[in-house]
């Protein structure tokens, strides 16, 4: 059963620019941000009610959200449900003969698990599927430690109006570390 | 400010086929369907928590989602923010210099607020801003009646699956008009 929205994808070239429209003029509160190795994206999300807008800028030149930005060019990517069960709703799925990108369901941190099912059977919409864990949100602080090292390895550079968003994010717990 | 995501549009070229898809295989419940003129869409309404999925079927050759059909084929259309005050989010994004399709709310049945805002000026995504009034949810049931007008005036055919999801919608009291 889909419980809610849980993302509106955008993919965007450059996601400081881009949260300059969403956080600074549109008024939307940047939640959290974090960096997606297997997808080769930092990730902002920006939660408008009980689902977020979730911006991707593709941080490598080799993944399926560059290649959608170099093909299609800015714009919305995907839209992840929330389920209660992701196995009965792939099931469902194949039941139906709807193609599926993810036969099964990828494992992320905390035990969250994602499938994506393909646009061909969905009638052109990427569709992700995404079951929560408890443990999941307890993990955001790990990632955001994550992206805090990427800026200060250079990996990422922001201004300050983002570092001091991410600062705030961090709190004043870490700042030492 | 932004309350939450009203709803994600989905331009489909038959709505009756996308329905088998939304409603019958993964299983989001159909609440409203109705006819816009303006738009010259047909429109089916699926909630999925707090948000709907709208899927609009272009029902006349020039209006502008059925240009985006033949341009870009089916998918993702815009999303739809409700805010609290239209005209203080459309003066935040004049004050901003981000293009608008409306510089103006549009006023619709019931008295709600709408308006787009281009995609140049967010990155590429079609973002309507709407504002609710508390008469709005009462003209619902006008909606149906009038599409219920169209299937008896053979202007719209479903088939008996369809039908029925609408019978559903109308309820018994009003099967005789």
């Amino acid at each position: 059963m889909i419980k809610k929205i849980s993302h509106i994808a955008v993919v965007v070239p450059n996601l400081e620019e881009a949260l300059g429209f969403w956080v600074e003029v549109l008024g939307l509160p940047l939640a959290h941000m974090e960096y997606v190795p297997d997808q080769g994206v930092d990730v902002a999300f920006l939660p408008a009610g009980e689902s977020d807008v979730e911006l991707l800028e593709p941080v490598t030149e080799d993944s399926g959200v560059a290649r959608f930005l170099q093909k299609r060019g800015p714009g919305m990517h995907h839209i992840c449900f929330e389920v209660d069960d992701i196995e009965a709703m792939l099931a469902r799925l194949k039941a139906a003969n709807v193609p599926l990108i993810n036969e099964e369901p990828t494992i992320g941190t905390g035990g969250k698990k994602i499938a994506f099912v393909h646009p061909k059977g969905t009638g052109g919409v990427l569709v992700e599927l995404y079951e929560s864990t408890p443990e999941e949100p307890m993990r955001r602080r790990e990632k955001l430690v994550e992206m805090r090292r990427r800026l200060r390895e250079g990996r990422r550079v922001y201004t300050a109006g983002i570092r001091a968003f991410l600062a705030g994010l961090w709190g004043n717990g870490d700042k030492s570390d």
